[in-house]
């Protein structure tokens, strides 16, 4: 095969994804050390298992699937009408946000979607990412031939980890709050300001909301609809990963507002040629996390993940760590003082204490300096975790 | 949002995807006649509920998923180890192919396997296209902005359905064999003459092989590796849908061997990037359509089906009509005779039989004159829609 017909811009991306180097490395160290346990506060996955609700719908489900005269082949591309009106019932309704079962697409996966939404737009549109944030909105557009029209905008401890609106004119603004990495909650005031610009200048906001189930404070906002004028303006992708434990069932839901018009049809026309729907159990065991069972137990799985992102924050703290994030999210974004290199510390870290994390600037520039913990472990293994950061202390400074 | 950031290439693609213009033809059939059962032979979906062996697995996986210990969160882009083991077992050592596991990627779906690969190429590559043939190929690629650079590779009755090779150079090659919708099988000849055509010439072959599961004649090429020289040149893409009914369950495989060298990295990479694995339960559901009492549920399942093609055949014959596939394929390839719009004679069998089937030029300007239909039925309907196409002969006439 001739190399040279090859999509060249693959050559302009990171060597592999960020967490499939962490990966690695946590692999070579258990092997050079077999009789130490590893806990990973890295990679943000789940670890409790499936809620009742969900796990009972899913049987059912598969014993539907048994039966000549229940079983389902195809389903719609866009997702079956039960699922998507439990959606709007369970995450727009409650917000008092207008988004009706027509607006609402599912798919395998919010990291499937944001990573896919960019083919609908020109190669050579202009495209905003903050800086810390998910590797994906980068890494698809660099894909796409896009990295000399990417500007970053700087999230960082000057300006409370809000980014700030881009200078000069850009088409396409990807935005992700709880943030990944740094947990903070956009405010109302930023949102606001960002809708407001997308508005005047023609731009799209893309906005990723996979941990809003995080958010503790009410008055904060959940989604970009509930900002005036942002169905005129923006996408919206939610996740069952994060809120039900999802990982590895795979389920999310972007919402493509009627007034975004002729992008609507596209993202349609986009997924009934290149998709082919999501799994029939899965969109029931979906349906099952608005339950009213559903909603109890998955409250309750949130709670603990919530309570071990307070044990972690409290520990960094009393270590004299400044830390932020971990409030409102699931992440918690550590300030290694000192330290210019996240990847060094990273490697420190897992050396002397055998806890895993992910490097800041895995997620940019302005990530660097920083460290991401994650709360989704087991309670007992984070205590321990911490244990072991508080009595090494010493050997983690740079 | 200004539409001038929207992607150009959307506007070259027809208006709808085929399949979807017919459930909308259907669906309004219906509306307007309600008291008539239609039966579709259209869409190529299976109707067999899922075999015993994949729902004891499901309902297993399911249950480790409830239970902290065996619960499995993000599972490897590239699909479990056991699936990958027990596909190389399943498909590939029976027909004495030299696949490793480390060669195969779980994917949701052949659909979406096959208009995403189109990701790894230049915009600029030289794209050959059976026609007719399944339209995902073509929409996938015109999406891109490939629409200038793709030759159509003529598949019909003068060429026995085996279509020519490409006249100058060309730089990815698909096929599809069994052929969707002829039905026909690519001959060992054909296949060799294509690949000879790829190594010399630098391309690769992408080669579809969905339906090899239906081929009732083992001296037949099963896979493309079956030809000597073809794993320097070819991708494979396996399907569960048909094979095992997963068309709502979403599996498949897509065989990229490591001769292909950076292509394999970049598919990796790609998956690894816009993708994140397919669900546990369903990997342990298609490990199972290996197991023993899998394979034998499967062939029992295939064979009603095939029973199904052969009374479509016979039935299509003794009303006069030229017929081809069928015999190694769940799909029929009717001449319709006199018809110069496939479409219009969709219309006409719709209103006179209340059957629906696919008009050949859906899948290409060749499949003019031609209409598609699906051995995936029930018996005892596939029986009434013939009875029905034999008490209106007269009404088919053009």
């Amino acid at each position: 095969m001739n190399e040279k017909i090859l999509n060249p811009y693959y050559g302009e991306l990171p060597e592999s994804y960020l967490f499939s180097t962490i990966a690695k490395k946590i692999a070579a160290y258990k092997e050079r050390n077999p009789g130490t346990e590893v806990i990973s506060l890295g990679i943000g996955d789940v670890t409790s298992p499936l809620i009742p609700a969900v796990i009972e719908a899913m049987h059912k489900a598969t014993d539907e699937m048994a039966q000549k005269a229940t079983f389902r082949g195809y389903g719609p591309e866009q997702g079956y009408g039960f699922l998507r009106e439990a959606v709007v019932r369970g995450e727009y309704a409650p917000r008092k946000v207008d988004i009706s079962p027509d607006e609402i697409f599912i798919s395998d996966g919010s990291k499937c979607d944001v990573a896919n939404f960019q083919e609908l737009f020109s190669a050579d549109c202009r495209i905003a990412i903050p800086d810390p944030v998910y590797p994906v909105y980068l890494d698809s557009n660099i894909m796409a031939g896009r990295k000399k029209n990417i500007i970053f905008l700087p999230a960082t401890a000057e300006n409370d980890f809000q980014p700030e609106l881009p200078e000069g004119g850009v088409d396409v603004i990807y935005l992700c709050s709880p943030n990944n990495p740094t947990g903070t909650v956009l405010s109302k005031e930023t949102l606001t300001r960002f809708v407001e610009y997308a508005l005047k200048n023609g731009a799209l906001i893309l906005f990723d909301a996979a941990y809003s189930a995080y958010i503790r404070d009410a008055a904060l906002v959940h989604s970009i609809y509930e900002i005036p004028g942002a169905k005129e303006c923006a996408v919206e992708f939610r996740s069952f990963s994060k809120t039900a434990g999802f990982t590895g069932v795979r389920c999310a839901v972007t919402a493509v507002p009627k007034e975004l018009g002729k992008l609507r049809t596209m993202w349609l026309r986009r997924q009934t040629t290149k998709f082919n729907g999501v799994n029939y159990i899965v969109q029931r065991g979906a349906e099952a996390v608005y339950s009213e069972s559903g909603i109890v137990q998955t409250k309750q799985v949130i709670d603990t993940y919530m309570a071990n992102a307070a044990r972690i924050r409290t520990a960094l703290a009393e270590c004299g760590f400044t830390v932020c994030g971990g409030q409102h999210a699931p992440y918690i974004w550590w300030k290694i003082e000192g330290w210019n290199n996240s990847f060094e510390f990273f490697d420190r870290l897992l050396e002397t204490c055998a806890v895993a994390g992910t490097p800041g600037s895995g997620f940019g520039r302005c990530g660097e300096g920083f460290f991401r913990l994650t709360a989704f472990g087991d309670p007992e293994r984070t205590k321990t975790a911490l244990e072991r950061i508080r009595n090494n202390l010493k050997s983690l400074r740079c």
